[in-house]
């Protein structure tokens, strides 16, 4: 809108199950970046979206956001919606709520609405998620299934095209919890052109697409990094063997440490 | 006693949950390496450790092993009976089963059966153990505790002595079921020297010392080394802090695969 072209937003890509009730690390800075702007919390993800809204606006007030606003999308027709439009155009940041990440891309994805909500990301406004809101950042994602057991080739495959705000890495949230390794090293072994990025539970990155990214929170970041791999039964096998995957580099991040997306190195501060 | 001296007999390290009812890849193959002996099921771990024998009994004999002993340890009184250092002198093969791995230690640990044991396997007797009966197997050994979320210092920090039968590596199992990552990263980061291996349930590797392993039955097996870590916050951090261990590499092996561990290598047959 006559706006000078800027930097992409930062992507604040959370693990699920982010504090609420104790010093609320990860929810602060996402506060701290509406600053007196309007926070749009997007419950696409939920099956029990008005219960999601009301909890988040309860905690955002509480951490001193002004203005906080609810978008929710259950149809397609939803997603044309003018009312809506002014509400993504109007948000100083966005917020994806967790629940089921194909529930955001088949209402969401390729509409007038998720166009201008990447427009808005591209001019410099910063997207949040959690859960499911976090594994729909990828431009290819996760889609749950099975996960403490889900060894299988098949499972690994059980991918579906994300909302693409970015092209560095492919995400897996509750990660420790829910025992998720072997699903992210089959999702890099198919293609190790993209990092994955498992995040735990109440732990985040905020990332910037070209600069890397900074972990905040309790847990930790497992950062998988295929570009080393010497060998994958993975287009070899039936969907039922158990993936083999040789050569990868795996970084474990906690608070403060730092992650160059371009040299895939590790730092410390 | 007078025997020729052989090598060491093989391990057969069993990330808990084998199969009894099915195919039962890893037991036939405990009960093949029993040939006409006889094969000894050391209950030492568990609570509740009649059942547990009569289980294995059931199922070892219908594998065709004709010779299925018993051998529990509940006191270190016990491990001085010369009855009990009969049995050990004679078994082909010795199976321990699941439970705590600190029943074993503590009450079988340094007792002269303990020293027997050690003895036949030096001279070729096979060892096999599933859950805290593969956990024992190191030299220091993890012990018991969180592990879906056991990202803390001070809970990779929970090891104690175990039996000492491998010097290579120290073993978690249920790995993937019980997300035991961020735990095994943990132990090898404290010392680089050993390489981890977890191990998942109804998932097994065939060891013999220096000469590698392999891989059966039908989970994943995870080899973390360590020798290339570039940074860890192990030792400077308080006990509640989360890891950080950069530099890691991860093998993903399944059935059939191998690992040469003097070259550090995942091989596919």
């Amino acid at each position: 809108m006559g706006q000078k072209k800027r930097e992409p937003g930062e992507l604040i890509i959370i693990g699920g199950h982010e504090d609420k009730a104790g010093d609320q690390e990860i929810l602060k800075l996402v506060a701290e970046r509406v600053d007196k702007g309007m926070l749009l919390v997007a419950t696409l993800a939920s099956s029990v979206a008005m219960e999601q809204w009301q909890e988040y606006r309860r905690v955002f007030q509480k951490l001193g956001v002004k203005k906080v606003e609810h978008l929710d999308v259950e149809t397609r027709a939803d997603a044309a919606d003018d009312a809506r439009a002014e509400l993504v155009k109007q948000a100083r940041l966005i917020f994806f709520t967790g629940g089921d990440q194909l529930r955001i891309t088949s209402s969401f994805g390729g509409s007038r609405l998720c166009g201008i909500m990447r427009e808005r990301h591209a001019e410099g406004v910063p997207i949040a998620g959690t859960s499911a809101g976090a594994s729909v950042m990828s431009e290819t994602m996760l889609v749950s299934g099975p996960s403490d057991d889900s060894h299988r080739v098949g499972d690994a495959l059980r991918m579906a095209p994300g909302l693409g705000l970015t092209r560095e890495f492919v995400v897996d949230q509750h990660f420790a919890q829910r025992g998720r390794l072997s699903r992210l090293v089959g999702a890099v072994a198919q293609n190790p052109r993209l990092l994955g990025i498992g995040i735990d539970e109440n732990t985040a990155i905020v990332s910037r697409e070209g600069e890397g990214f900074e972990v905040l929170g309790q847990g930790a970041v497992y950062v998988i990094n295929g570009q080393c791999i010497t060998f994958t039964n993975l287009s070899e096998s039936e969907p039922d063997a158990t993936i083999s995957v040789h050569g990868i580099r795996l970084d474990v991040l906690s608070r403060g440490d730092r992650f160059d997306v371009e040299k895939r190195l590790a730092i410390h501060p």
